[in-house]
């Protein structure tokens, strides 16, 4: 299901664009689709901005060719993942680790398109997923303070192949929040969080999302759908 | 088992030393023991140092006071665990990406005493458990190509609860390297790897362990036994 959602992304792309690649296992199924595409000649002239070092990784091996982040001024289409979607098109992101840069390629985005299976959608955020916070390591311990006050409570993601915890691309931690009642207010939460000192970015995506496309199973066969976005 | 071994190296810590305090599950335990030991007032007067972000937080948990790596001068006895240890008491470590920082402990110890269980001993380094070498991440492809030639097939390590590669406590990744015939010559390869450019530090110890705790179980019972170093 997820690689007919990620060959539906695919079919937005449009020779000469430069694209946002994004991270997790149906971006990187649409990586992969996006160099069929390019091999066969039907797409032509693309360029990749990566969103994590997997999907740089992943794009350099199928010679799509990629620009730095840093050196972009304008990315016209951004395809990524989600960990939560509500009915107006906010998201939760950051169960890869890699919000950070994701947020960064989405906001220089002219368009976002999230692509997920129906099991992301829910109809408020952080009830079940928690809202994942890259923090400095150093900090970790007086963020979760802060989180708590506001009624959050929260931690510090651990690894396995690894003693303690995960680390991130840019060699920061990760706390997993989960607020007593969810998130209804998430431009406000974004904004509350990201202003504690030691924080570099919460995995809330609000208002950047321009377009979902959602694989579910219908009659045994996988379907994909685009829903309107609720106001 | 493990725990038998972890209160069986505190049996080794004397009141005022300077402890270099190891990483993973068995250095864990032993943490929590000495913890123990210096709230019962058995032991007084002990500071630690921390080999990862792990036994850092762990320690800080516990109320041991530690000292920074950098500013300490010497250690009295580091303990710590292994993930093989030959008949001379060679070393493979790194499977919690922590050798780094456990390298420049043992170095600076006076005496380390490594926690193991019998599985841990092997007659020739390196023929089942790979050898973890710590890799700038711009230049793992490189080290990759470079260890190639020295005979030796390794793997990017791969995380979970993160997309992507394992990133290191100090923002790098690792790569696991089996050598065809195994590693015969620790001390060799421990000096070409090193001298890889784009290589931090490979996970072999070499003439640095004094004594070696092993766990096994004996009668359904837990026992401990030191062996002796082959010459």
């Amino acid at each position: 299901m997820k690689q007919v959602v990620a060959d539906a992304a695919i079919r937005e792309v449009k020779s000469d664009m430069i694209l946002g690649l994004g991270s997790g296992s149906t971006a990187a199924l649409m990586i992969k689709s996006l160099a069929d595409e390019m091999r066969s000649g039907k797409l032509q002239n693309i360029k990749g901005v990566a969103t994590s070092f997997q999907s740089e990784v992943l794009a350099l091996e199928l010679n799509i060719p990629l620009i730095d982040l840093a050196s972009v001024s304008q990315i016209d289409l951004a395809i990524d993942g989600a960990d939560e979607v509500d009915p107006g098109f906010q998201l939760i992101k950051g169960g890869g680790a890699c919000h950070v840069r994701e947020k960064l390629v989405a906001s220089k985005a002219d368009q976002l398109l999230i692509v997920v299976d129906e099991t992301k959608l829910v109809q408020n955020l952080n009830l079940s997923f928690p809202l994942p916070v890259e923090v400095l390591p150093n900090a970790w311990k007086q963020v979760q303070e802060v989180i708590s006050e506001m009624k959050g409570s929260s931690t510090l993601r651990m690894a396995t192949k690894k003693a303690g915890p995960v680390v991130t691309d840019q060699g920061n931690l990760i706390l997993d929040v989960l607020f007593d009642d969810g998130i209804n207010n998430p431009k406000d939460i974004e904004m509350k969080i990201n202003n504690i000192p030691g924080v570099l970015e919460n995995g809330l995506f609000v208002d950047l999302t321009d377009k979902v496309l959602v694989g579910k199973i219908e009659n045994n066969t996988p379907v994909v759908y685009s829903p309107s976005r609720a106001s």
